[in-house]
């Protein structure tokens, strides 16, 4: 992806010392894309359980990063990888896609003990800040349960009461009130960014428009999706995403959360259909719902990253799902797909089938 | 304290191998106590930041028990500590009355950290059984904050939706709940018990009974009270904490929550009141209503631990508060007490003037 720089204040990135947890992943690389361009001294520390060594290619071709794989949760391997650094963009976590997290509560709880790790060594080490790929899955599930209402997460709904959506929601919420406390505290500076479902170049199939990609690659049919196909999300661009990450790395210091999401509402069915047509795949539907599907409804506002940081999305999402398709044609051999395609729908994307370069 | 053994497991008991975090507290001394005298090998991990090696002072003398002083967010000492254990009471925690948990947000939120390693390392040594010492204060505090409700607190209403007591009762939801879903994901045995405001010998001033007793010991005058006084609490004398510990360390293994408290409501006048006409204290009572309170109205249910336990409360508050403060008084110098009451109050009880033994 080629970013426009004009909206970073380039002299802040210039020379930063700057660690991307997680940066192997599928966002955390393209986020060390963008802090490379903007001419930080990118590091990335990963372990490779879910993210990718491929995801990195080009920079580690160009000797643009330096990489470490090293597991996080191990406290000898964090002081390592943070001594030294100015921003640590904070990624690494236990997650997959609807299918992992909610079938895997204790690995989510796991992020607790692995947030709670970085954090503390950040402080100890006088990391100047902190910024946390947090998510939409903090805002309480009892509010998106209905389908008709044209509701936008704004950052003040996340509670208290809090009803995160499970051990993976609950750990990104005290990863957030952490550092809140620890910036009121100590004056540790830190920013959470509550991403919302995320899509683009580099995703994979345990996430929902990626799994559909592959599913009318396979040219499945029928063709599954999960639930009534009525749940309603607002899909937002890889590349949006990492801009917002930046610019709240920029200018968020006080341990605020901003949501990065767009308000446009897309039910998954709609996606669905729009991505059939982009493959030329026609197929009857099987609603699949004895699958888990998360809460119904789930968009943000996003006035508040507006305010904060100048931020709204660029990419709309019929836009954003055809180039994305595009580089997702590219990069998959339907033969070998289809032996995998089941088991990574619920798995975190270990043996990903990557063909190409990314 | 003499304990009643006739209701435990002996066999159980006898010879195992039992680790007492924060053993060297209040509440963990007399665990510990217990749990020798109930044949068991006991080893006690505390860091002494709020726990006192004088609470052990016999065990320590007779050579019944192994002291490790050791940090706890140490992984090192972690793994050093669990080695060989077969049963873990966790109750280390960065702790300390109303007036510390409210004013020490970022330093309670550690205990998500040093739960997740304790609780990791455990599984990962092999350890039968976790015991975590929870806490009546992961209850909402939404339905906490009416004085004329009769609500008593049965484990259900622990939520979703969460509102737990600041990021200290965050934390102790948060390792209920990593327990339960460790317990289902990989059948780790674990048990949370919810102390509700526990009293008794070896108490501190940090919490509301002590206080009050510092407070009649000083001859206090005008005597104050945090809040208007009309709170309601259930005070828990320690006997039956311990008790009740040590019962869901026999009976209790796939990782549910139980409440440890009486049904006895006692607002904080009623109960300083009494104090001071055991102390023989006259004097006129000023409400501080600009000091930290927490919620109104915090009685248990116990039915479930009667159910699981087959544990009730043996000490009434009026007995309880009676012999406690006998012991108090045996315990506290007033001329040295008067110099540093107003700073245990909000402290995690540093510099306790202890005069004589245990
Ligand atoms: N994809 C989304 O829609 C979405 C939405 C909200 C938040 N997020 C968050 O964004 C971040 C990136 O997610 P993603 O979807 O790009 O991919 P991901 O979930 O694969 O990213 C996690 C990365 O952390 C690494 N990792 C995991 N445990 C580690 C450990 N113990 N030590 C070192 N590295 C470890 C993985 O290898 C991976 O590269 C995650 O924190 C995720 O929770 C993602
Ligand atoms: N006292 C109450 O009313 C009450 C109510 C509910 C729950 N609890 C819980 O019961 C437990 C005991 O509480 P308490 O009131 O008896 O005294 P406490 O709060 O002083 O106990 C905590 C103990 O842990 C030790 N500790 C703290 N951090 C440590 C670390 N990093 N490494 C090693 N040791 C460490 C302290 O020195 C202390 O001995 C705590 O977990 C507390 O949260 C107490």
């Amino acid at each position: 992806m080629s970013f426009d720089l004009s909206s970073f204040d380039r002299a802040y990135w210039q020379d930063r010392n700057v660690l991307v947890t997680g940066g192997a992943s599928f966002i955390g690389s393209h986020l060390t894309d963008l802090l490379v361009e903007l001419g930080a001294r990118v590091s990335v520390a990963d372990d490779l359980s879910s993210g990718r060594r491929e995801n990195l290619a080009d920079q580690l071709e160009r000797d643009a990063i330096t990489f470490h794989e090293v597991d996080l949760r191990d406290a000898e391997s964090v002081r390592t990888v943070l001594t030294g650094v100015d921003t640590v963009f904070h990624l690494a976590a236990a997650h997959g896609g609807r299918g992992y997290v909610d079938l895997h509560q204790s690995a989510c709880a796991e992020n607790l003990y692995l947030d709670g790790l970085v954090f503390r060594t950040a402080a100890g080490l006088g990391v100047d800040k902190v910024v946390f790929a947090s998510s939409g899955c903090i805002y309480p599930l009892h509010i998106q349960g209905d389908l008709d209402s044209e509701l936008k997460l704004t950052e003040d709904l996340a509670g208290p009461p809090y009803n995160p959506d499970g051990m993976y929601g609950n750990a990104k919420l005290m990863g957030e009130l952490t550092l809140r406390a620890m910036h009121q505290d100590t004056g540790l500076k830190a920013a959470s960014c509550r991403y919302f479902t995320v899509y683009g170049p580099r995703g994979i199939e345990n996430h929902a428009v990626m799994a559909m990609m592959g599913r009318a690659l396979v040219r499945q049919s029928p063709f599954e999706i999960w639930g009534d196909g009525r749940q309603i999300r607002n899909w937002t661009h890889v590349y949006d995403i990492v801009r917002g990450t930046v610019l709240a790395g920029e200018r968020i210091s006080d341990g605020s959360a901003v949501n990065l999401g767009t308000t446009e509402r897309v039910t998954v069915l709609d996606a669905a259909q729009t991505i059939c047509e982009l493959a030329d795949h026609t197929a009857e539907f099987a609603f699949r719902t004895d699958m888990p599907v998360g809460p119904v409804n789930r968009v943000a506002d996003n006035t508040l990253a507006a305010e904060l940081l100048g931020w709204t999305p660029q990419v709309p999402f019929a836009e954003g799902v055809r180039s994305t398709f595009a580089w997702y044609r590219a990069h998959r051999d339907p033969a070998v797909l289809g032996e995998v395609l089941e088991s990574l729908l619920t798995s975190r994307g270990e043996h990903v089938p990557v063909l190409t370069g990314v």
